[in-house]
């Protein structure tokens, strides 16, 4: 039991009194219930693997993303991780592919360009079909950092490089936003 | 008592407990201090009435931006709520005129243009020295909706209409962005 709720305790987001609370549901639920959750843990690992194409989680040889054919192949949106690429997807914005860093870059973890997975997306663009690389980094200092770094590389390639717009959330108040994001709303303003 | 404790919770943001603890807190401090509070509020009201110009709270002839000619007449800045003013101004991003609307377009409150100090922008703008609007209404459906109708009304004048930006926070995370903001970044990007 302690082995359990030392495990469960280590999950994101579950402190002590949540693991406990999960470990007696499973101590009270039928043996089934919890060989299916410690099959599912199980199989996750087994058969999720890293698309070798956008680094994105894959169960195929891709990702889903990569293997659909309908997608718009000229246009990448590059993330830090797989989990940013389901948030895009949420949206139901975008259309194009993929490409996840797997970080940023960050000199205080000694996290440059090398260990994340650039030079793939060179790679990728060399071929020549892909006309437009969103940077989709995180607005945060490492993010920009990251986003400033890519830039600079691709641009020299004869690649469009957008960054999407930062500002007011949809639905906010001009009174409560924040100061940063409402000073950048006013500097990155469009015409109508 | 019970009359302080009414209008005391009649504040926004003030509950019957808060009350009582302000109304207590009046209650034990000396006479001089519950004097000053009571003069600053019969002042603001007899002291701070609508900037002719631009319908922002002034004590003068005309409010503090109105009456710096160090700032840019060229751009002005229209925003919902004096409140509004206060925001904008806090970022630093912006050192261009404003122009109080005095609410939003809505149907559902019987408030069209005509119930708006939008009269007031247009004679504004006939002077010809404005070249620019930033339309800085909330992202909400009201706001977007006025925005829209003082664009329509703005542009033929031969007047730059813009909007502020709407996407990603500063120091956001992709992962926790609202969908719709996201989307909207995403949309919105921008050329580096």
């Amino acid at each position: 039991m302690q082995r359990l709720l030392d495990e469960l305790g280590r999950l994101p987001g579950i402190g002590p009194k949540s693991a406990q609370r999960i470990a007696y549901y499973l101590l009270e639920s039928d043996a089934e219930r919890a060989r299916r959750l410690a099959d599912a843990i199980l199989d996750v690992k087994q058969q999720v693997h890293f698309c070798p194409v956008c680094f994105s989680y894959a169960t195929g040889d891709t990702c889903n993303v990569c293997a659909d054919s309908s997608r718009d192949q000229t246009i990448v949106c590059v993330v830090s991780e797989p989990r940013d690429v389901s948030a895009v997807e949420r949206t139901g914005a975008y259309h194009g592919l993929y490409h996840v860093l797997g970080g940023v870059i960050s000199p205080m973890d000694k996290i440059g360009p090398e260990q994340l997975h650039v030079k793939e997306l060179l790679t990728r663009l060399a071929s020549g079909e892909v006309q437009e690389v969103i940077l989709a980094t995180n607005t945060d200092v490492e993010g920009e950092a990251t986003a400033t770094y890519l830039s600079r590389t691709i641009k020299p390639l004869g690649v469009r490089v957008t960054r999407f717009a930062v500002g007011m959330s949809v639905g906010g108040e001009v009174e409560l936003a924040d100061e940063l994001s409402l000073g950048r709303a006013i500097e990155d303003r469009r015409e109508l």
